[in-house]
């Protein structure tokens, strides 16, 4: 029943940084407003924006011991991404397990649990999106899962899906839907480009995109 | 039932701004302790600090197209106050509605409801305080009302009244109090600043306030 | 029933300061993993990190008196750790308090309740853990304790046991164990810092740990 | 500033009663979906269902004195209808002062704090709606106001203002629209009964409202 | 891209009677510890008890037009499982779907958002299981889809799976698990039967599942 | 390190009998208005009030095993008193647990986590106070301690205090203190029931406490 998957399938690596370059808005609304993980997910420090193939744990609460196990799955450009099997807000997570990850070419983590070291992982520059920050410690006693499909803060996260994170929160694209996500987006960041510039100048979005008849007929009153 | 309420009355601009060096807390003092939004109202960065004059808007859940209403009604000196008609944690609000504010004067954002595009916003120093951060996209088919009085984060917010917002979270002022408000204010700030400097001293505040006799009436015991 | 303990007793100042370099995290493991306050006790500003002698105070809902009879009470290197009555997220204390601790030699401040003046207490660099930022003013009125064992977001603090405080929240010890747990504590990062050259030489956790046989035992299946 | 309203007006006792009637949803309903109090508020027991004129208050947090002062100004038919001016989540009301109340003609209370004797004022049949259950004690050491405009729970609130309560939840009607809204209120139930036949006998909300033309040309495919 | 699903398989109509006199928190342990949907998750009344195959809602915040959409595919033997796209405590559901509801032989309603009429759905002892209880009205505007995988409080529901909900909570059980599921939750429960004679004799769990001596092996002493 | 303290001392019964006749706010006030439990601490049905000395247990995060281990330390008149080591919502008890206390003359459950089989729970009326409903499962890999000293929902309990609990919650009484806060909670029943024979008769309070003058001189306001 406690499985690791070893080899998972992840979508191509420059499309996966395209997407970070979009950023979690932007993406979230290009694949039709969905996957973005609850609001309690934020980052341990301001300004961290990235884009990686989710390695994903299904762990006990309070209990890290398949974090361990995931790291020997983490390949350059990929994330953790953690939720445990009952509500947790222990510190699963620190400076050596961010120090063991870093030396395998792994970008980040997204727990909906709790984090610490914060100090040494700002320091350190490694992000972290998670729902808590906690000193309090794990134990590895009870075993979990890794890379199975899991439900990480309302949203279900499959194995070597494209997790987006920026200080907007955490967002999550279908592997086999990256691509096509990707083209939406960067159409949508091309057409702000040009609404941003007309709405520096002073042009309001009721005339950019048309708005004042349907308002009307809506039956909105000026007084 | 649905209005744009167009001309409102505003406070003196430069009461305004003297308020605004005041601070929240003492301000919310000086007014006799009321006025707070609740504490869940947070900045988005910090450092913050500004008084403005409350454009309001009523907003249904996860709609934000009374926003760029609103921003028709916005002139310089005035910030958007926005309480949505049920709880949303959406975004209401991003980068691009934030060029459309500056454009026109606007100097931030205080909303019940969500807010994203955090990068962009701490890097263009556009003020916001939120009682969320998330991403999630909002719809444009339901109407709402500009400049009718609305409870935003437990506080009644009327057009025009002056919002003073920093680090400590946001108070608003009633329009037509705003003058006796700034006398009071001031008055406690230069009381404040005698105080500091004898506490700085090491006088303490049980001798300062003349507090002694008083502990020792309502039965205070030292062992 | 409300009193003021004037004489408790410290541990020794260098073995607090040693507990600070530590840090919280591996304080709370080094104890056998107790002693922290609940994850909701957050610092105002990233980068603070202290070790102090609490003095306690157990003070009404909304009414900060006690703070001023507690800060007569304090010597250097001695932190406040305030438990209300009630729950409560009023703002007990603000920078003109800051002074006076300051003064007084006083290193910080541990609150289950409200702060406020951020930006000024930001400034001065005078840290400050607490469950809530809100501006909301208190009163004078009833009296509360100083220097009685008090329950602290959900932790048991008597007058004279060191806080521990840092980016990770907030922990604990014993007065009368200091000494036993900075020994275990010491031990702790000088294990931590082999394993930190271990892993960032590329070694997996499951190695150094040698975590595979048991989790093989435990039923864990590659696949 | 600290003062009792005496004399307030009251809508006419057959409007008030026959809201109670309505409900809190079709009342809500029908004055345009507008004036409920949050969801935390919630009766101590099943089945109370009341509508009843308000008399205000405005207490200190965990002080109490105000309610005595209040139920001087309870007529026949009148709740009480308190917002502390801070959190709090104390005991303010029990059945000492609902014993009071009653004999006064006062119908119930809805508090936006905590409220105690739950087991007595259940076997009283005294309806309390509350957002806590809390034993703990208050103080009388600080005025609060009596009949004056409050925020209760996000809603404003007048004195004489009509509060609608049941299962459901708290509702507020604006004494001046109670005959209005009544009107709208009766017509809502009304033709909620005829609906209620056709669905009972199978007919599908989908025809009786004709939502098929308009679903399909928004897209909704079936499949 | 909002679907509606007509077509969906079921589970065994006996099979999921069965798993209804099992329970909750025996379905849940029988299936290995999973399933769980969030504790929030409340009855609104007591005493009530059911499995059902799911009809899935995906549906905007504060809209309730699919509900309308998705009682035209209940069938006898059904439960409606909503899941808002954005997080919501509207009233979604009252006494006339829930007349709607009954008349095509629905079960109940597990609403990861509000519900309302609780009095009269008491009454009609139509169960509903909700995040909140609110009288808040919806809006019909915007489409979502019906019978579509959907993430509700926290657990992964695909339609036809399995819902199990007593005063416990709410369980899922895969439909294509439903009958393995059965045999472990029939046996557990005839083994929990005979354990409660032997605990109602006095003998101890200790001693039951033979626990001393593991105990000791782990460390624990009596004192 | 986890120890179990085998022969604690219980204040007398006849004493924790009556304290249960005064009910948790009465006794509460009694002492001085301190020993409640946090306001999250809820019957699972109402109408239950007892008082029982404690049996205490500091547990691991989702782990039951040290449940077991108490029962065997309960007498006639205990209640067990759980507090988690780390914040756990999951279902430590059920009813076959309850059986078990039962047949050791144990009274009931006091939980800071969850507790299951609420439906059985209710039909044994077993009365059980916690923080959560929940029917998640939870192992037995982990030790912890059995009769020392705990911080239970924010208050301390230590093995053998007396524990008050009924509609308004949880209160513990120090063991060496129970006769004196007997003595004390039996005067302030006596006072009340004459308080509430005037107050029934229609005399205020304003009157009965004679508040009038010092509301007058704090400088309340009639109008």
């Amino acid at each position: 029943m406690n499985v690791v998957v070893q080899n998972i399938e992840r979508a191509d690596q420059s499309i996966i940084d395209q997407l970070a370059e979009c950023g979690v808005a932007t993406v979230h609304e290009a694949q039709g407003r969905k996957g973005l993980l609850a609001a309690n997910m934020r980052p341990i420090y301001a300004g961290a924006r990235l884009a990686a193939s989710a390695v994903t744990i299904s762990a006990p609460p309070c209990d890290n011991w398949m974090v361990h196990v995931a790291i020997e799955q983490v390949r350059d450009g990929d994330i953790l991404v953690l939720a445990p099997t009952s509500p947790s807000s222990a510190g699963y997570f620190g400076d050596l397990l961010a120090t063991s990850m870093r030396a395998r070419g792994g970008r980040g983590l997204i727990i909906n649990a709790g984090v610490r070291d914060i100090a040494d992982l700002t320091e350190m520059k490694f992000p972290v999106w998670s729902s808590a920050i906690f000193a309090e410690g794990t134990v590895k006693e009870t075993l979990g899962s890794v890379n199975v499909p899991i439900v990480c803060a309302g949203a279900l996260v499959n194995p070597g899906d494209v997790m987006i994170a920026d200080d907007d929160g955490v967002c999550v694209v279908r592997r086999e839907e990256a691509e096509a996500v990707l083209e939406k987006a960067k159409a949508r960041v091309a057409n702000e480009d040009d609404k941003r510039k007309r709405m520096a100048a002073g042009e309001l979005g009721l005339d950019i995109y048309n708005m004042r008849q349907r308002l009307a007929e809506k039956g909105l009153k000026y007084v």
